[in-house]
């Protein structure tokens, strides 16, 4: 590019009509909206974490600061940690009913209602951070996520990311797929299935019983987070090898969800602020785990002497494999998840073919 | 990650003290302005587009009707074109002398007046749009930005990125460094040095003139942006040989400039409008740059015979070292160019060998 413009007549020859004109998501009789209510709302949202937790929970913080500052007091959001007033697990009916009006955690934790959740989350082997986003908000990924939610009541907004996620922490070493046989591994979700179709023996456990199931050798490995995150919850001194790709969760999405009735109730500038102060925490989040990673990473390699691994090729294309058989007999099984899928997987195919030329191709110079 | 809480008690014991304390960019005072001003405001925005310019003018015209919207009509802003009232080349002085408030362009473009400036654009071989939003959001970027621009009066943010461009046009192969002795390529900027350095000749030409400059043999080659834009500029009637990766543009942030002197006369509540909304065409205008390219590279490949080339190893090992070479002999030269280039490259180092066990370990398997 260059500053220089280019002139108008010149654009305007090669532009396809329509290009110029612009699409707005808001109706006319909303932008003429400008006498500003007066009425004040006071929310409360909850999350899947704990209160002020690392990136995740101190994100929701900052967009309820936000959403106060811009709306001069007028929209007051009182977020709580997972427990606090609705246990983790009962987040998703809580805003669905509108118990309270914002929940903040991943879509995957509703896979057991809504199948399909979990692809606007991480699908295996999926999209990563950067493709997320493309898709969610440039490639109809947003509508179609909307429209699942609608039967619930709950409009989704993609609010934090965590970039790749670290495979997960061993008290073995993992050199081939037979090491993985009979592997007790904590890993929740479809990552979990996936590992046990490989052969390993996918167990749910608490976040903070991990640390002690692993000293105990009640279980072999489990995956959590990334370096920051993991560093924290100090598995590195129950478990030394710690390994790389997260294939499991790629670039995963964290949700926002918004009581649909409480929304709307909303004026038209209030909800703008939301979606505004949303997007902005969705590229804020993604920043400070890419930012802090490598901080960590390294304090676990040359502080605390954990082992970094790449798992072997043998284990990365079976769990490859598993993931195609485990994803093919969910969407047999599921058409709202068949058809999210299908629609994801044909905007991967298009952005992976961009990414040979991109992403990929630049890489390795840098 | 699941969705069951962390005992407080667990994340207690394990956090460092300190970190669940959130930092607020806000003062106190700002925070506790709560009465509205019904004051009204009308900016000026001009670009370096023309008007409605694909992605980065469109980002510009969402921009201002997100404002519009969350403010009520408080904050209006009008956005202009390039030349339509600020020629592109003065439009950091327009902003810097306040006779508009709001300029949208890409920071290297003064480079002639802030050599330092351009690398919170694209420095060549340099950090990818991700990386970038990194460093500028949670790596210090921004701050050191800020620090520069404030001599002018100048608030700069982050307001859109291209991801990585190509590598450009060329009516000839490029088999070898040999083929870039006296090549007569358009290329503005650092990109135009170092190619230059490589032995071809950098010549800067408008935007609007590449075409013809191509077609009538003034020039050998051209760079632009990437598939989308360049599709719509006709440039593959004119040049055949496409090449990748976009070794100088390798996820240019597009910058928004606002004076500062008009910032500060806002109230806390408009000025973090202007803050969320910019964040927010950040994020967006990426998203539509990976969504949007690989579309327009298949119909230049399928529809118009464009040979897609990767630059070979040997031009891209050259070029390289031509970029340390000059971004060297800069850095002697300008102490700020110098202090900057020290901080992004000691965070390129860090996340790039987080890149290592993330991105680009897992990028080969999805």
């Amino acid at each position: 590019m260059d500053k220089k413009t280019i002139s108008r007549r010149h654009l305007l020859q090669t532009l396809p009509l329509g290009i110029v004109g612009l699409a707005c998501n808001r109706s006319e009789a909303d932008q003429k909206q400008e006498a500003r209510s007066e009425e004040k709302f006071t929310w409360i949202a909850s999350t899947t974490w704990s209160p002020h937790f690392p990136i995740l929970g101190e994100g929701m913080d900052l967009f309820a600061e936000q959403v106060k500052i811009m709306s001069g007091g007028r929209l007051t959001i009182k977020v709580y940690g997972a427990g606090e007033i609705v246990p983790a697990f009962e987040l998703f009916d809580a805003v669905s009913q509108g118990a309270i009006q914002i929940g903040h955690g991943a879509s995957y934790y509703w896979a057991g209602k809504i199948p399909s959740a979990g692809f606007f989350c991480s699908t295996p082997f999926g999209l990563n951070a950067q493709q997320m986003n493309a898709w969610l908000i440039a490639g109809g990924g947003m509508a179609l996520w909307e429209e699942i939610y609608a039967k619930y009541n709950i409009i989704p907004f993609a609010c934090g990311n965590t970039g790749v996620q670290m495979g997960g922490w061993f008290r073995k070493e993992i050199n081939s797929v037979a090491d993985l046989q009979g592997l007790k591994m904590r890993m929740p979700g479809l990552g979990g299935k996936i590992i046990s179709r490989a052969g390993a023996s996918a167990t749910q456990i608490v976040g903070g019983e991990i640390y002690t199931s692993l000293e105990r050798g009640v279980i072999d490995g489990a995956e959590w987070i990334g370096p920051y995150h993991d560093y924290k919850m100090g598995f590195y001194q129950v478990a030394k090898y710690y390994y790389y790709p997260g294939w499991h969760e790629t670039g995963s999405t964290l949700e926002m969800m918004i009581n649909k009735t409480a929304f709307e109730k909303l004026p038209p500038d209030l909800r703008e602020m939301v979606i505004s102060a949303a997007a902005r925490a969705n590229a804020w989040m993604l920043a400070e785990f890419e930012a802090k990673n490598n901080f960590y990473l390294k304090k676990l390699v040359q502080e605390e002497n954990v082992q970094l691994r790449k798992f072997p090729e043998d284990v990365l294309q079976t769990l490859k494999k598993a993931t195609e058989e485990v994803i093919g007999e969910m969407i047999a099984a599921d058409p709202i998840s068949k058809k999210v899928y299908a629609h994801q997987t044909a905007f991967k195919k298009e952005i992976l073919q961009w990414s040979e030329v991109s992403e990929k191709a630049i890489l390795p110079y840098l």
